[in-house]
């Protein structure tokens, strides 16, 4: 039997959990509601019901030599010290709180295990687990950037995260694409990737485009009902030869191409991982983006330049947490 | 007697040299023509003669023991084995040379001596100056960046160069700052920072400003030959309270705030030294800057972020080179 971990990807709306074998394989899957709106002290209840729960369920887990630790991805700032999570937007009432210890705890006194519980940083913790069992398994140094209703990333420097100085290194989402932009994000980031080719911010752009162009399959597509706009509808009117939604990638990776020029330029990174929602749209935007991606580096950058598809889809977030203890 | 190195700045026009204390004082300077035009085995021959020049105007520099060896800052991207040198832009005929083993080998022809020789590129090592010995001092990671003709950048990451992948991070010059510009710098990448705020970008944008603001002290300044405008100029200007002077310097802000934002989100480094001619204009442009900064930035991001101004000026070449050996 191989050693595995437990990985906890915990999310504004649910918490998800699997053991994951050492090489990769998921052997149990769990998820509960989160329950955000309950406070801090709730959401860790249920963090610990579901890690019970699955430890109660594999028998191996009652092993504790093959169970490596517990992994958890969280949705905010995970400081140096590793453990202490800061101010999570998405989950109201949490301020500062010292999660690691606080499950680490729990678990002791529950089951009598002590063990590794390692907190991370959840875009973070995505490119982790592309470079242990994914898409960057053969890849040392890589960025992985999620592209959904926010722009998140990961950077990968010799197979470890990059944290930068104070620990909140790969906020790709927010680097100037257009420094005179007015497009204001979320985050009231004047001219950010995010506030360019946000998944919302791309649907808008699309809506516009419709307006000019009545003859578009995805007037149709969407039951001339432009509220239905998203994605993957987009990408399904592309392989269907619909100019309209062609031109809405190829918008897309113009801007994703001038925003990872800057990447690469600062960090000599030529491997991309890309992920979420909108990398669904595969071809139509990652050939196009590449080709934007070499106007905005120097040529001697160009060697070895690449965009790759994420490989984990929907289960990158436990498969990355448990790739912390691994 | 203090230990000491020597640091070789190799350059386009001419190679300085200059004996550097390990507490960061220069002991002695030379300077030769590097003759770049005549190809690769002379301007070697060149660096040669002036560190055997120095070595022998240095009584001290006899006693191996106190030497800790040659370092060498180079205007091209240098290979991670260290050492060689590849395709510099402004050294005509070099393609890849072994610059490191050669000055070594030489060295111990001429006068046996052994030791350590160092090649790093020039933008990386001012970082490296910086940190060693200059603004940095106080710093374990931050970022230096040069507004010059062209703009450089190195990044420096618990005291040591950080060289990404391939050996070429902190290419700062190239990231886009204006996805859909269309001012080309001399790299042809479009809508980059130096396309904007390049030396030459500054002086062409002042023109065009002159042009609807014949109040201008600046006409006079530069004795109505506008082809003499220079940054210099301009901050003078500025401190005369001249309003076009001040809005060059507030729209090279807004431009570098921008840039500078991609930086900090990408990598989370707060502290930024700020080198070259444009960087003389001082608080004209380093003020507007950090407000710029911190529109293009997370708000969680904003503590401890501040601007510096290098201290090496004109010397930052050869100590950064020395710094390596110390």
């Amino acid at each position: 039997m191989e050693n595995f971990s437990i990985g906890v990807d915990l999310g504004g709306t649910n918490i998800k959990f699997a053991s994951v074998s050492a090489s990769g394989k998921i052997i149990l899957e769990h998820r509960v509601p989160t329950e955000a709106d309950k406070g801090p002290v709730r959401v860790i209840e249920n963090m610990m019901t579901g890690i019970l729960y699955l430890l109660s369920l594999n028998a191996d887990a009652e092993n504790a030599e093959r169970l490596l630790g517990i992994g958890v991805g969280v949705p905010g700032v995970v400081s140096l010290d590793g453990g202490t999570l800061s101010y999570p937007p998405n989950l109201p009432g949490w301020q500062v709180v010292r999660l690691g210890d606080i499950l680490k705890e729990k678990l002791f006194m529950a089951k009598k295990l002590s063990m590794p519980v390692f907190i991370e940083n959840d875009a973070n913790v995505a490119a982790l687990g592309e470079d242990k069992f994914g898409a960057g398994r053969n890849l040392k140094t890589f960025l992985m950037i999620t592209l959904g209703t926010g722009i998140g990333g990961g950077i990968i420097v010799d197979d470890k995260i990059f944290r930068g100085a104070h620990g909140a290194a790969g906020e790709i989402g927010h680097i100037t694409v257009k420094y005179d932009g007015d497009a204001p994000a979320n985050t009231g980031i004047r001219g950010s990737l995010e506030s360019f080719i946000g998944q919302r911010q791309i649907t808008e752009y699309t809506k516009k485009l419709l307006a000019k162009h009545p003859e578009s399959k995805l007037h149709a597509m969407c039951g001339n009902d432009l509220s239905k706009l998203e994605p993957k509808l987009i990408t399904e009117a592309a392989q269907r030869g619909d100019h309209t939604a062609i031109d809405v990638w190829s918008y897309v990776a113009d801007v994703l191409g001038a925003g990872l020029g800057s990447v690469v330029s600062v960090l000599d990174i030529r491997k991309i991982v890309i992920g979420g929602g909108v990398a669904g749209a595969g071809d139509f935007v990652l050939k196009p983006a590449l080709e934007q991606l070499k106007r905005y580096t120097l040529r001697s950058m160009h060697e070895g330049l690449q965009l790759i598809p994420a490989q984990l889809g929907n289960s990158a977030g436990v498969m990355g947490a448990a790739a912390q203890c691994i």
